[in-house]
């Protein structure tokens, strides 16, 4: 065992010809006669160490088996950081005694989910996929970030509830000691409160839905980013505020992480604060007009979500677009009404062909939810204690959710939400 | 309705003799023959407007109304800012119609909890208890901050999972489509994959204990604080980073918070840097010695903590200490052997008196785990998916875990930790 004061790789350029110690995965392994080259990676970076191979070969190593390395800091201008280690001593922290399909240093973009999932921490240390959890909790950080500064409080509200928000419908049922408890679908009536005691609130956390459908858009538990903020006049300032947020999000990923995103998609994000807003109506003419579409009735479907984006880039340039007015039936008993004509002050959000939040403004007055309640002949009672906290000073509110694992596809351009979901849920997976 | 562009209380220093648009709630109320004062607060901040009472007398205001306020910016010494605004209309966006308990001014500290949870919107809106959760999203916020500058990459984990990591009591059981599943006690597993994939992660999020007992500092939901990290090579490393870490957050706590931690505490925050690490059998010893206790055998209790901490703060000023080398026999089978005389690398922080920190190093070897499980009865075939990943590359690890809530409630001595929980969830609540 070497002395244990560790050097982070990111930081050796400060310690040229000094002597050092690193820990890290062996990346890349390549032996010669007399030299062998050992890549060496940890979290902040990579470096290539020199052996003499008399001195390495009855080692055996092998890729992926985590090192300790005690060497020398050179100088070669043939490395990428313009040195190298020159190896002292090394130092197996444990074997790599496993038969793997690929390596962290392995092309696996042919490799499949179910393989991807079955070795996971493997997965994760090639960069092709450990970049995309990078990425989004890059995403999450600045979601958060630019709503602190916005004035947002987070908050943290139970997932394990009575009842559900929206009507008890693909609920998850959970054995509460002596009686049944539910997974929480949606946090929308915890950040409704959250709004009347704070004004503007925000909230990153797992939902639930038991939806029975296995597709390439839909979990059973994914993770929503929720905001919700008080005092505004129309969903339209939720829509800015959105354009804001994102804009926020896909400046920092454009700066910050160019050199990762380029190997993901070929443009950089686009400057959604130009997404151009159309009502529902308009929406079903536009792909009347250039799909013939004459199908869609009172919501959009995954092809008209592409269309409408399609159509969106080639208007204005940015593949993008805000649809708002849904019809009120379709949505849930809180939504506000748009109008007189059936339509709600509800909103999606169609980013690159794929619907990524649902938002507008809610209803705020007691009067008006019970009279939503009774329209859709659920009894006022059942929601007594919800209502009672719109007679104390509920301002009126509106906000939205993103599903994380969503956005994160669509921004790394992949076609299944599992790929950017650590440990994904579905009907048929539950493991690991 | 007047005009929509809204400037927020905070930012009308800079308007001054200009005309604004305000809203907020009413949060003082005073009315005199010829002027009615109302003080008007929002999430950035409050002001004192000033009308005419004949002007306003019939809207009979109400304390905790959302109002859209139009007025003029005056200077006026006697206030706080130096400046109040003169109304010149005013409009309610919400009547408060309810009866209730307190307001957003009242002095609520005698009020129980379950008053509090049931009015949860109104009470947030009490500064006495909204602060809790601004500094509870303080304390969250700075412990993501400190580790994303240590190259910790944030993970999120699944909560619903096939097994318990800790042999299966106390689980929640979900009924999920054809099967049963369980709601996950702790991201342990997950995150010891992190740290085999991106060698340093964290989590924040919700863990799930079948708790039958309600005390005041465990609840069947809360919101867990978890780091792991490679390439360590000794317990110590991980509570040096503790130390950092909540060195970190304290002083940013005791900087930017400063004039509301004061009116939950006397004192600063300590200076954690400075607590001492005491092992299991000296703190054995210790209260043998001076509490004469000699009930204790493979465990701390509620009151040896209490005990422990006021010993470490006689000795060191800090009322904080790390207790190490917890019994073997009485932590998870994955914790790290220390010596060979029955003792772990398991250790916990003891802070102002209760336990809010366990944490360790792991073992990280296959055949270590296996003959650990073995040791325990447990056949190691049950861990197979699991065992295998120490195959592929698993550095030498551990890490922590802290109840976020329970260290808001030490950090702002609340005598429950339901007091630092929105919606807390034990036994016999589930609502709201």
């Amino acid at each position: 065992m070497v002395s244990p004061t560790r050097t982070l790789i990111g930081s050796l350029q400060s310690s040229l010809s000094e002597q050092v110690l690193i820990r890290g995965w062996i990346y890349r392994l390549r032996e010669l006669a007399r030299t062998t080259f050992i890549i060496v990676k940890d979290c902040s970076g990579e470096v290539q160490c020199v052996a003499d191979s008399a001195s390495v070969r009855e080692m055996s190593l092998k890729l992926d088996e985590p090192v300790e390395i005690k060497g020398k800091v050179k100088p070669d201008l043939r490395s990428r950081g313009g040195f190298e280690i020159e190896v002292i001593d090394i130092s197996i922290l444990n074997r790599v005694t496993h038969l793997v399909p690929f390596n962290s240093c392995s092309d696996i973009s042919e490799i499949g989910i179910d393989t991807i999932l079955a070795y996971r921490p493997l997965s994760l240390r090639n960069d092709s996929v450990g970049n995309i959890f990078k990425i989004q909790a890059a995403i999450l950080h600045n979601f958060r970030q630019f709503l602190r500064e916005q004035h947002f409080s987070e908050i943290i509200t139970s997932k394990i509830v009575s009842s559900g928000t929206e009507g008890g419908t693909n609920l998850f049922e959970i054995k509460y000691f002596e009686r049944s408890a539910y997974l929480a679908q949606s946090p929308q009536f915890y950040k409704e409160q959250g709004v009347a005691g704070l004004e503007r609130v925000f909230e990153t956390g797992h939902v639930y839905r038991a939806e029975p459908h296995a597709s390439s858009r839909h979990l059973t538990e994914y993770y929503s980013l929720d905001l919700e903020i008080g005092f505004i006049h129309s969903p339209e300032e939720v829509i800015q505020l959105e354009k804001e947020l994102l804009s926020y999000v896909f400046e920092r990923l454009n700066q910050e992480y160019a050199h990762l995103l380029k190997k993901y998609r070929d443009k950089p994000l686009p400057e959604i604060i130009n997404a151009p807003t159309w009502e529902f109506e308009e929406c079903l003419e536009r792909l009347h007009l250039h799909f013939n579409r004459t199908d869609l009735v009172d919501d959009l479907d995954p092809e008209a979500e592409r269309q409408l984006c399609q159509l969106a880039e080639s208007e204005t340039g940015i593949p993008a677009v805000f649809v708002i007015g849904f019809p009120l039936s379709a949505r849930p008993f809180y939504t506000h009404p748009r109008g007189n004509n059936g339509a709600s002050q509800s909103f999606d959000l169609l980013f690159e062909g794929v619907e990524i939040t649902t938002g507008g403004q809610r209803l705020h007055k007691r009067e008006d939810l019970e009279q939503a309640l009774t329209n859709r002949g659920i009894p006022p009672a059942s929601f007594e204690n919800h209502l009672q906290m719109f007679e104390m000073g509920m301002p009126p509110h509106g906000g939205l959710a993103i599903g994380l694992e969503r956005l994160t596809a669509r921004i790394l351009h992949l076609s299944n939400v599992r790929q950017a979901t650590l440990y994904p849920r579905d009907r048929y997976r539950i493991f690991p």
